[in-house]
């Protein structure tokens, strides 16, 4: 050993890692550890470590959805082992990675499958985003009514390695080819050997989906009927399944849309630090704009009570806080409302049963607000920390009125607006927080300015 | 037939609906469905139709996180019929029934059950609501490591309808019962039937999770893994496991809270229509009235500010707008690290990237959006639609340097939140929208006054 290894061990440039050595060390690693280990080194690096697993391993790393750069390090390997691990890869992740490439790099891809399953890729891609045809894999395990449950036991051993799940089996008519039930592989292994399949089959009818069906609403009939996997079906032929595991990450990332929605931008399905500097601007600015266009509407409503404004600028003082607290109310109904419509607690039909209720919610807690607010005012005037005039005592009760009659407006907007989304064909979830306040705010100012003047005209104003 | 029965044949009272002819009609119906239909209808009906379904059926009805006034059920029925049923339904079910009971009603359903369901149910009781222990069953399938392939089959076979999933095999050291392995039903199935059961065990270390573990964690883990149980281990001794179903429940219950919590108010775990007025007020008056305290600073900073305000009547009209946006922008920000840090894309320490992506992004939206503030200022002005007096070139610019410096501190403010809440022990989710928007607000106003000063002074000021 030189000195100079002893100075710095570590310190050897990326090309004399041996990506054997690594990939020899990773052999009794979870496919999902090895994605993060070959996340954080460069391509080539993951590319050799990924040549150097046994082929099984690498298809897994390959399968997993959390695998960065997937067409770069396919890119990278000789064309005959890339076609070798990609024809293992699942259908719907191979579509998935081809949902990430552009022409011409798909065209030289897709000359790495072989005839069958480009026809079926091909397929999968034409499915729009977000449905239940863009999630579902073409590899389930299927038999004819015919079988005998010994003969579908036989048939699952025999396919058990190429299928993402054998756990649901689908018995076809022989002839139509059309769905007639499912059968679970816990019922089938209890069954007698010689009876028919259909024997073991659940009764009652059975679950589907469709190739167009919102993803969302895939992942709710799966929750609601605690399935392991839906088939998707095309005139009752199978076409294709969703399994629970793809249902899980589909509601993840809805739900970091739903989130980034509620903050009132467009929603990004990327990590944090890989968004880059324009895609943030586009997400971003494109609704930042939007509700401060909206929000000039603000201006114009004080250049309205420009007068009153002059005459009392004691007025002025608690503009933020009556706008900000119609808005606070306005964006807790709306998060109420979203998740209710989203979980189908209430349908469209139900908003009337809601405005009722968010009526004497935002009356009451408007009051609430609003005596804390004479509270603090009164307080200030009491104890000489400020003086509001003469008047302070009709001020305050200016301020405690509207402040009921604005978190109730809000309260009753917030929770209206997902309802009038999704009444117009948008998703309620695309209320957002920040939506909810511009809109709160214009009309909280007219609602403020018109208690005053009911309320100081002949002394103030 | 009556005339009576011929103008309104479906007005029957309830007690002369046949609760044995529903039952029958519903025989064929997936169990989620018949929960359904069973909350729709009166509790003694509910009871009434239960108790005519076949026993397998009516446990699978019991066994639904969805089915509302469970304890109510039970309690209704004759006491042996409703312990033979409840001796069917899973644990964590069960507990969850009792999670919603209190004393002395839980003491009576106690005694329904045997005494080994009673000492299970009372230790699953015990785990705080959120843990891996509070959602595990107790029901799994284990077998000595010892086992060939065909006597873990048997052994399946044997237990399967008693086991809430097969599908995962758990094997156990014969001597200290500590987890070995574990086994899935499909690779199981394809082993050699003398071959012992170890030879069909997934290579390399074993998930497990531990009874105190976030729920979400678990979650978290078995959506990376693709697993469809996770067992729960004690000193490495297996004591439960959470299936997928009850984690897909537990991601989507996390959900509505974090939307309801980012919308700046308290979680609430309910049916919207089913949330009492009193609990609706504790869930949103509490945070709603933090918000108007700390909101009343802007009160105060405004009160700071009136000899600017009186000279300067002009800068009151563009408060709304400058702090809204601030609000906004904060928001979003918000919105993307929540999701960031709740999808572990980013650790506690990475704040600082952040931050250094955060400044730019605003910079860039605040210069946006301070843009089109000048040019609807300077378009009012020129239009004539408004007169903003001699100065409005130096109020534009005010409004335009304002935008940029608010929009960016609300930026870094909205994205530094979630980690000084994470920092300080609490969920990042709990950083919401209402939240950060007031955080922002009173900064909002000392940013925009000092920038008025600075290029006002002289002129205006």
């Amino acid at each position: 050993m030189t000195d100079l290894d002893v100075q710095d061990p570590v310190a050897k440039p990326d090309d004399m890692i041996d990506p054997a050595f690594l990939a020899a060390s990773m052999i009794d690693e979870r496919a999902p550890d090895i994605v993060e280990a070959l996340n954080d080194v460069p391509a080539e690096l993951a590319t050799g470590i990924l040549l150097h697993l046994p082929p099984d391993l690498a298809i897994e790393v390959l399968d997993q959805p959390g695998l960065d750069r997937e067409p770069e390090l396919i890119a990278l390997m000789p064309r005959d082992i890339a076609a070798k691990l990609l024809a293992g890869v699942s259908a719907d992740r191979v579509a998935d990675i081809f949902h990430q490439v552009e022409e011409p790099h798909s065209s030289e891809l897709l000359d790495l499958l072989d005839a069958d399953t480009r026809v079926n890729i091909r397929r999968l891609l034409q499915y729009p985003k977000d449905t239940a045809g863009s999630i579902m894999t073409t590899e389930f395990a299927s038999v004819p009514s015919t079988y005998t449950v010994r003969q579908t036991l036989d048939y699952i051993r025999h396919v058990e390695s190429s299928r993402e799940t054998v756990y649901a089996i689908y018995v076809l008519d022989p002839v139509t080819k059309k769905l007639v039930k499912t059968v679970s592989l816990r019922r089938l292994i209890t069954g007698d050997p010689e009876a028919p399949v259909l024997s073991v089959a659940r009764p009652g009818r059975v679950i589907t989906v469709t190739a167009l069906m919102d993803r969302e609403e895939v992942a709710r009939l799966i929750s609601k009927y605690d399935l392991l996997a839906v088939p998707v079906v095309d005139h009752d032929r199978v076409i294709g399944i969703v399994t629970v595991d793809d249902v899980i990450d589909a509601i993840v990332q809805e739900n970091t849309e739903d989130v980034q929605k509620f903050g009132g931008m467009e929603a990004i399905n990327e990590p944090y630090m890989e968004i880059g500097f324009w895609q943030m601007m586009r997400k971003r600015g494109g609704w930042l704009c939007a509700l401060f266009l909206s929000e000039l509407l603000t201006a114009s409503a004080m250049q309205g009570y420009e007068g009153e404004l002059e005459k009392a600028i004691v007025l002025t003082l608690f503009i933020p806080l009556i706008m900000s607290s119609g808005g606070n109310s306005g964006s807790q109904a709306t998060s109420l409302l979203i998740r209710a419509l989203a979980l189908r607690e209430l349908e469209i039909g139900d908003w009337w049963r809601v405005a009722l209720r968010e009526i004497p919610n935002g009356l009451a807690l408007g009051a609430m607000l609003g005596l804390v607010g004479i509270v603090r005012i009164s307080l200030w005037q009491y104890l000489g920390l400020y003086d509001y005039g003469e008047h302070w005592m009709l001020v305050a009760l200016t301020v405690g009125v509207a402040l009921i009659g604005i978190v109730m407006f809000g309260s009753l907007t917030g929770s209206m607006l997902p309802f009038i989304l999704q009444r117009i064909g948008f998703d309620p979830a695309s209320a957002s927080a920040p939506f909810v306040a511009t809109l709160v705010d214009v009309t909280g100012l007219v609602i403020y300015f018109s208690v005053a003047s009911l309320i100081l005209r002949g002394t103030l104003l």
